[in-house]
């Protein structure tokens, strides 16, 4: 068996510690294992370590989050990298291709897919192996796994089933969040909720791609997947598949999808120092800012206040989130990269003199920001702590905590760090746009030989 | 008539606008005239002059709040500085010696004095005129003003009276925040609330002065002002003093200390950008911070986020706040100077490199930042935008839009903004300390002869 897991989603539903670079999955709020603290990504991944899927597993993603995935997962974990964001369905079909060409699985295999985002027990996973057997047993095509439903909510797919087996059902059809009442009639006929997992043999999903007229050679894909259609798999597939099957699961099966679930499997009510909450009873604070938060007498809350902005929620009411803060429309504050991170501390604007951003940037040990110039900025660098290099214009400078580093618009510049590393960057020019960065190598090797070297 | 205007307060139930340098006096969120936003204390000291009380009028602070008065009310406003906080007594004692010795005036004249966060109509200072003939046909030693209460609030004094006159009553004796219970019989008796103001003959406070062995003159109070006791003018005057009268007084007062009753008077629901609120009623947001703010069904609470923390309260126990903040013991993030404000981005500490603020400054043009030294922490300033003049170590450079200037420990250096000027300021050091300044001069002109000018 491989596994395909999908790591997608804005996660806007849990603004605003989600972005469009941090997604739910990414955010740090679970018990970990011996006390620590991980994202659901981690859980996952180390789940399927346990279960020992994870040698099996690859992840479909989009470019956006492949630093943060490396970063928390290692950078040597299995990715195929969508090249624009467009939906499950043509994600599980590049992968499909991916496995088929590049890692030349056959076909015959059987091929599990699986959201990055599932909060379960490592039960679940023994489930997901079981499909195997399943998908091969029952002659279906497809084999879902169906969690069986602990209440009727109007949040989740329904698969109502046709015929019972002795170990997993025939599906009928499904039904997408239907109302309390609909679902409630639902759950008397059995239906089980469909959690976005789903098992087939790897030729079934290449025969489907090779009848749209695509191609099944994965270079070839990747340069037509801007043509595969923008939809997801449960549409273009799913929904039109005959025989299809499902495995019952009763175990732990959570969305973390909204605050509402989320904070009910924080470890701790509050997150983050300085948090007070006299008078407030089932109320959970996220603080990641360094100022102090009092909340007096708000009871059934979700608070959380981050770089992008400040949330404070009803925690029923914190589902329809989406549906508001689309208005906020700014570019993250706090994003993950290849080399570590940054936080924007302020961003000004003058009517004389232009734009100006301050961010604190931290590089990691052995990282570097790629060699680049910028036509419209200057940027300064104040090294706050450990050392490294820096080349300007093909000179190297030695730089450590307290080395001041002038980047006039033109200059061509790179650092890297040779122990973990923060700074301060100040960006200045008439306008600061992100499209302004003209990268000469991303590779420190490439850019030496250099001529000289200086400590600044 | 003089006036006595009393400044003081830490302003900790208006946290976190208010702290130890910005008072809630000082917070911009009142409907001023014509569309303007104004301060308490901008909107006192506008109607006394709109009474014709202004001139007559001298404000009693400490030496915090002296840069934000002179910011708010102008660089002329009548000021006498506390050197220490201690109470309404030994303030008011120091201010009335001022007006004795410094300013000659008569023992005769009759002061009044008032707090600078009353929230009232001009008619309330038409009243506070008519002390002076209140004090005069009655022949008491001390004249209030007595509001008629609308509620039978537990959270003010009352003064009960012994005899009513045509137009003012003898004031019998006080109580003091009684249960609401009790104030509901109290108010039977038609006792009226004490909203802070007293009048006097100058004369009657200098005899008690005189007769606690402590000097009239101006400047040896000034000198003996920490033997002074520490107490309220309520506790060590009125309460002791006979025959004292009281005018009431019908009109619009409020106390705007506490945020339920601030919100009241704020023009509008929200204030600050990109902050939305759907779901929630009678709530009220203030967003001083640069990021969104969003609220979903929370009714009858306020939410206010600045530099120095967040606060999401229920109206009802907004009053409460004091009993929790005081747990944040951190340095003010914001404050107003003589030479404009800060705020601070970032505070970090490194184990091997120190510690680091990172912080915005606006110098007024024609401001500087004093000459100084530190013994323990480089600084970088970087200009943002604006021009002006740095001096280092006695040596002139102009400065302007995208200067960097580096100042290391034992630099002396000094900046003076010819226009407006922005900048960033990262101090980095051991252990960075409040009290490492060193200064040598606080006048531009004095730190000149100069060596040379050159442009940075």
């Amino acid at each position: 068996m491989k596994v395909i897991l999908l790591s997608g989603g804005s996660g806007q539903r849990l603004w605003p510690l989600s972005n469009d670079s941090r997604s739910k999955q990414f955010l740090k709020v679970l018990d970990g294992q011996d006390g620590s603290i991980e994202s659901m990504a981690q859980r996952v991944w180390r789940q399927l370590g346990e279960v020992g899927l994870q040698e099996q597993a690859v992840i479909a993603t989009s470019k956006k989050q492949v630093d943060i995935l490396k970063n928390q997962l290692g950078r040597q974990v299995p990715i195929v990298v969508e090249p624009e964001r467009r939906d499950t369905f043509p994600a599980i079909a590049l992968t499909a291709a991916y496995l088929s060409s590049v890692k030349r699985i056959n076909p015959d295999e059987v091929v599990a897919v699986l959201p990055i985002d599932s909060y379960v027990d490592n039960d679940f996973y023994e489930s997901v192996k079981d499909l195997e057997d399943t998908l091969n047993r029952s002659g279906g095509n497809i084999a879902l796994i169906g969690v069986k439903p602990d209440a009727p909510s109007s949040r989740f797919g329904y698969m109502i089933p046709k015929e019972k087996q002795r170990d997993h059902i025939q599906v009928s059809h499904f039904v997408e969040k239907p109302s309390e009442t609909y679902a409630q009639a639902l759950i008397k006929e059995e239906a089980l909720w469909n959690c976005g997992v789903f098992a087939f043999h790897l030729g079934f999903i290449l025969s489907i791609i090779e009848q749209m007229g695509f191609p099944l050679d994965y270079a070839d894909l990747l340069a037509q997947y801007e043509k595969l259609p923008k939809i997801s798999f449960d549409f273009e597939v799913v929904e039109r598949t005959k025989d299809i099957v499902a495995l019952p699961y009763e175990g732990v099966w959570k969305d973390l999808g909204v605050w509402s679930t989320l904070t009910e499997q924080m470890p701790e009510q509050f997150k983050g120092s300085d948090v007070l909450c006299p008078e407030s009873k089932n109320t959970h604070i996220i603080n990641e800012l360094d100022i102090p938060v009092a909340v007096l007498g708000i009871s059934n809350a979700v608070i959380v206040s981050g770089p992008d902005g400040i949330l404070v929620s009803d925690k029923e009411l914190s589902s329809d989130l989406k549906k508001f803060i689309f208005q906020f429309n700014k570019r993250p504050m706090y994003e993950e990269r290849r080399w570590g991170w940054y936080k924007i501390l302020d961003h000004s604007e003058y009517e004389r003199d232009g734009e100006v951003i301050t961010r604190r940037m931290a590089i990691r040990a052995d990282s570097c920001l790629s060699y680049q110039k910028h036509e419209q900025r200057n940027e300064t660098w104040t090294i706050l702590s450990g050392e490294g290099s820096a080349i300007l214009n093909d000179q190297l400078f030695e730089v450590k905590a307290g080395s001041v580093i002038e980047i006039p618009a033109g200059t061509k510049h790179a650092l890297k760090a040779s122990t973990d590393m923060e700074l301060i960057e100040i960006q200045q020019g008439p306008v600061l746009s992100e499209e302004d960065v003209y990268r000469i190598s991303m590779n420190w090797e490439e850019i030496l030989p250099l001529r000289s070297s200086v400590t600044l």
